[in-house]
């Protein structure tokens, strides 16, 4: 086993069906006659993130959690998007990143201590890091923003969530 | 490296975060003087399944992620529950259900084929079952239940999604 197949291979597809939501928010903006743009400042309740947030926070998961695993150094992304086409350009950042680590960047780093700043000093294993703190926060930044997107009417599906399966041959 | 950290543990916590998210429920709807079996049919969308249907869909996935993996048969939970007590006790059965697992039952585990009804026929490598199927899923509904929950101004946080942290000594 190497925690690449849990990380990487995910969160490409993961990411990836975001730019799909993404059409299917300008569609369905278009048909209703509104500017798609109004969807990234929607959110669920007053004190919680806009969609915006939502997705560039879930680049930012699915970046630290590879970085940190693998003992690497995060690219800084300054979260300046403003608009549709700047959200996707972020995703396609952090999926050109995510295309740079190879099987072997996680060999063995299981037991790695993983840190942010807000854990002032402490850190966490790898393997608790990805199960505990990395996969959770992702998972709830794009399921927020997939919540958001379904509160606003557009035509998503689990299926949008989850992307494809991969089967046994 | 074994299975069970990333799944018994971490599904566990979760699910008793739901328990915790209950009482605040319940706190918040009598404050505001209103029935808080109110909130177990509240949905973010006409065709989205309420927060009752989307806490035991939760229970569901961490008990068919564990037996699956584990290769054992999941025992049937009909969705009967109507009442936020039977939502808690639903919790509560899943969780003796997890309780009943040991790291053991996850050795080698990773190419054993998981499968459901919906696969018709196919089949995913525990592994990538956990990874594609089962986590997100998981957290989608769990997130789902949490945003419908801040929607209706329950005093949540993301503290309250993560649960505790297992930091190193």
């Amino acid at each position: 086993m190497n925690l690449y197949a849990a990380t990487v291979p995910v969160f490409t597809k993961l990411l990836t069906n975001v730019d799909h939501w993404l059409d299917k928010s300008v569609a369905h903006a278009q048909a209703k006659k509104f500017d798609p743009q109004v969807l990234l400042g929607m959110r669920l309740a007053p004190d919680q993130w806009p969609l915006l947030r939502q997705i560039t926070a879930a680049c930012d998961w699915a970046k630290f959690c590879t970085s940190k695993m693998a003992g690497k150094e995060p690219p800084v992304h300054p979260d300046t998007e403003k608009t549709i086409d700047e959200v996707r350009a972020r995703l396609k950042t952090v999926l050109a990143y995510l295309a740079t680590f190879t099987p072997d960047d996680f060999l063995g780093c299981e037991d790695r201590p993983c840190t942010h700043a807000w854990m002032q000093g402490k850190s966490v294993r790898a393997g608790d890091y990805l199960d505990h703190v990395a996969l959770p926060n992702l998972h709830f930044h794009l399921t927020t923003a997939y919540a958001i997107l379904r509160h606003n009417g557009v035509d998503l599906g689990k299926d949008d969530y989850l992307g494809e399966i991969p089967f046994r041959p």
